[in-house]
């Protein structure tokens, strides 16, 4: 009997398949709720997602689920099924077991402490009124060391709330690639703040009619080989990637007057992540294994997109001359380099989300560094403001004027989402790893991409990226696509090349 | 215990409560394919539906529903059910019942076959090719008699399968209302064609700004009371209404830029249909019962506002000046009146899609009577064309050159919709009762509506047939509202009064 018509296999397929296709169902509600749906159809909509996130636990954690996978892991099985199969085999056991290991009843009142916690978390930073979100992010955190423990664990709690976003990846690799990356973006910024030039971004802050800078961010999208027969751009107040298979993968964003990079890189932006998407192989569609392999990469392709290649000179040389035919007014007499230099603007920042390529990491650190010492119960929740804003000044050199403007500024831990700020620069970091990899593959590769020929990256991430899907851990498929496993010198050389030419300094 | 206590009827309430949630997220899917998907997305939606269909009737009927059910039924316990917990046990029954009945087998065989059919039927009507159609046809009906042998009926099998869309209803009900409807139009229809005025068009057909176009619908949709705060209009080839709850209703129409009324009444048609969903009481919300009562009553709704309202001159006096503040060219010296007898123009036309009032409802009886020949057996499928011609010659005084004009043209037998058309006609004829016993309750009715107030008709239809949901069925509905069972005099009346008046004859 050929493998791929081994029923039990053929029954886990088909099974992990059904789930595939509720999650992608969910996602759609989800996404209809952030951009179509009008006001007062969230009433519903919050239970018809509690009903397909019912089922989807329910099949995912099916007696049969196990049964099967149990017979499929006997080496005897195991050796005989092709590679493919190995995988899915390795993930479905891996969400399987993450799954069910979880109480029913912790499952309850985490869903209900993250519920209630967002809603207290949203009335708090309005108020800026920290006291009464501590008891509410005090109950989080208990549960969360509840989840960790369920879950296990060999190195610390940390590490099993961490991989649920970046599998395999640990706090004890996280720590030294945060290390170095830390000290030297605090040495680089010194550098950029006592650097006698300084980069002016007024050319950004003219009138820029919305509709038009849409358009012009669809030929940005288009040009880095975006299908929109395969997928939409829509607006939505905080912009995000959906995906229901790879032939339809929606992005959103957001477009300002006054300030013409919002719109643009947040399109960049997503749409790194999109193309990520659009490449899973058809081959995996209803597949476990057809999606992305960790938050952690998908945020490397975001940022690669945005920032390596869409703040770099090349790509203006490319652009501006494309954003002109939009904006001849706005644009006249404004150089390649004058844009380069306009959308690097480094300077210290109290929210995350309005931070630089430079400061964005230390904002992540930060927050690293606290969620963990908050887990381990070696930081009294109580503490967490006078903390937040020590380590504001020890690593940014700003102390925030108000707790709505520092620690209550995101909406991560009130949602339960503990362990997954670090995806967000080991994206940067990884990202960094990948193109140096592109530029050692394509030495002419910025004058290529003057030219616009951005299919070379597009092709470069298919092939060691998006082609693998889920088949391999984070740190392998970055082993695969550059040789080595995370490396954080790359990362802190080029953001050292980058700025110091930019600053002169 | 108080009945709402009571653990059997709590738990088939949260049963049917998922069910519906389910039924709504589906919905979405496919609301989203009609108006938003990208072209390639449509690879992995079939499946996602697929998924979704298996659920809900996985859980509807689950054993524990028919043991539920089995439960509330007996008279002990009926009896002390609240009134709408024991519609709601009837309703669930009547749903149980109709799902539980079908063999799977079955089931599979007709969504093979009309899957198949719709196909073939798309590619015969292109090619103008009836024989590749008619063995796809004959299958299909062949299903059908053996789904209404499982369904069962106590007249003929038609009712079987006519109960499904307009539950109660029957064939002897039917035959006379249609054939009263039959004579009086045909010979309504001979007075029009001899009447020495005829209607004049060519106001609608100039040239109007299709976004123009929409914002012009949707401040008469607002006018009539739609809540867009709970519901969006949308762009789609066919119009259709689909709901997610009360609090989430969207319609989608289209628009012509060389033909005014295209627009305007889909928008008007589809308004009817969603207020109705966006009227359904709130206590019904997440419930079996809180939905449309038929197919039947829906449409009366629709067809009430965009006919009896939406073509009457008291909605043109009010409706023209805020046209013309759109389109001051194209109105320039146009009358109510002038405008009221361009929308009502009666032709004898081919397409039942593209007929006028008049003779919409006997391109609907042709096919109820085609349609029950052929599951009785006798009508042999291959007669069809010659009889579908007969009777358009004999009804409509047309015949059509080629079979995709004729026997051809609509999908719904190809998609297994037996006992479906019908319901167009009902609803036809249940406005009509429904605008007599509005009128007779507001003798100034035309005033008002000159004056804009839509609401008036708005707040009756709301307490009379929106309010009851799903809880009453379509004949006790009618009576609630207006006194007495459907009764096809109204329409007649109606069609002769209108359109002897704006024919002169």
């Amino acid at each position: 009997m050929s493998s791929s018509t081994r029923p039990n296999l053929r029954e886990l397929r088909e099974r992990l398949a059904e789930v595939v296709d509720l999650a992608q169902a969910a996602e759609l509600l989800s996404w209809d709720q952030e951009t179509m749906m009008p006001p007062r159809g969230a009433l519903y909509r919050a239970t018809q997602l509690a009903a397909l996130s019912g089922i989807i636990h329910e099949r995912l954690t099916h007696p049969r689920v196990g049964e099967l996978l149990a017979e499929l892991e006997e080496p005897s099985q195991r050796a005989n099924l092709p590679v493919i199969d190995q995988a899915m085999v390795r993930v479905s056991r891996r969400d399987y077991d993450r799954a069910t290991k979880l109480p029913p009843a912790l499952v309850r009142e985490l869903a209900l402490a993250t519920t209630e916690g967002v809603e207290i978390w949203r009335q708090a930073r309005a108020a800026n009124d920290w006291a009464s979100f501590a008891p509410a992010l005090e109950r989080i955190f208990h549960l969360k060391r509840q989840e960790a423990r369920a879950i296990g664990y060999s190195g610390e709690p940390y590490d099993a709330l961490l991989d649920e976003f970046e599998p395999g990846m640990t706090v004890a690799q996280l720590v030294p690639l945060f290390g170095d990356l830390r000290a030297a973006t605090i040495d680089l910024l010194g550098r950029i703040e006592r650097a006698p030039r300084q980069l002016d971004r007024r050319v950004l802050e003219q009138s820029w009619d919305t509709a038009k800078q849409l358009a012009f961010s669809e030929d940005v999208l288009r040009q880095m080989g975006f299908d929109f027969e395969a997928g939409r751009q829509d607006l939505s107040t905080h912009p995000f990637t959906t995906s229901f298979g790879p032939t339809d993968v929606r992005i959103t964003t957001r477009a300002d007057q006054n300030d013409l990079p919002v719109a643009l890189y947040a399109s960049i932006h997503e749409g790194g992540h999109a193309l990520y998407d659009q490449g899973l192989p058809a081959a995996l569609g209803r597949n476990i294994l057809g999606s992305g392999a960790s938050l952690g990469i998908h945020e490397s392709q975001s940022r690669l997109w945005e920032n390596f290649l869409g703040r770099g000179r090349p790509f203006w040389e490319f652009a501006l001359p494309k954003l002109a035919a939009y904006f001849p007014e706005q644009t006249r007499g404004v150089t390649p380099e004058a844009m380069t230099a306009a959308v690097n603007r480094v300077g210290r920042s109290l929210v995350r989300v309005e931070a630089d390529e430079v400061t964005y990491n230390l904002h992540i650190i930060l927050r690293f560094e606290l969620e963990r010492l908050l887990l381990r119960g070696e930081l009294p929740v109580a503490d967490l403001p006078v903390t937040w804003n020590e380590t504001m000044r020890e690593y940014l050199g700003v102390v925030p004027p108000t707790n709505s403007l520092g620690v209550l500024q995101d909406t991560h831990w009130a949602s339960g989402l503990i362990g997954y700020f670090p995806t967000y620069s080991l994206g940067n970091l990884y990202a960094a790893q990948l193109w140096h990899a592109l530029q050692r593959d394509y030495p002419d590769l910025d004058a290529r991409l003057a030219r616009g020929e951005f299919s070379v990256v597009l092709d470069w991430l298919r092939s060691r990226i998006h082609s693998v899907g889920r088949s391999l851990l984070p740190n392998q498929i970055l082993e695969r696509a550059t040789g080595e496993p995370p490396n954080p010198t790359y990362l802190v050389t080029y953001l050292n090349a980058k700025y110091r030419a930019l600053y002169g300094v």
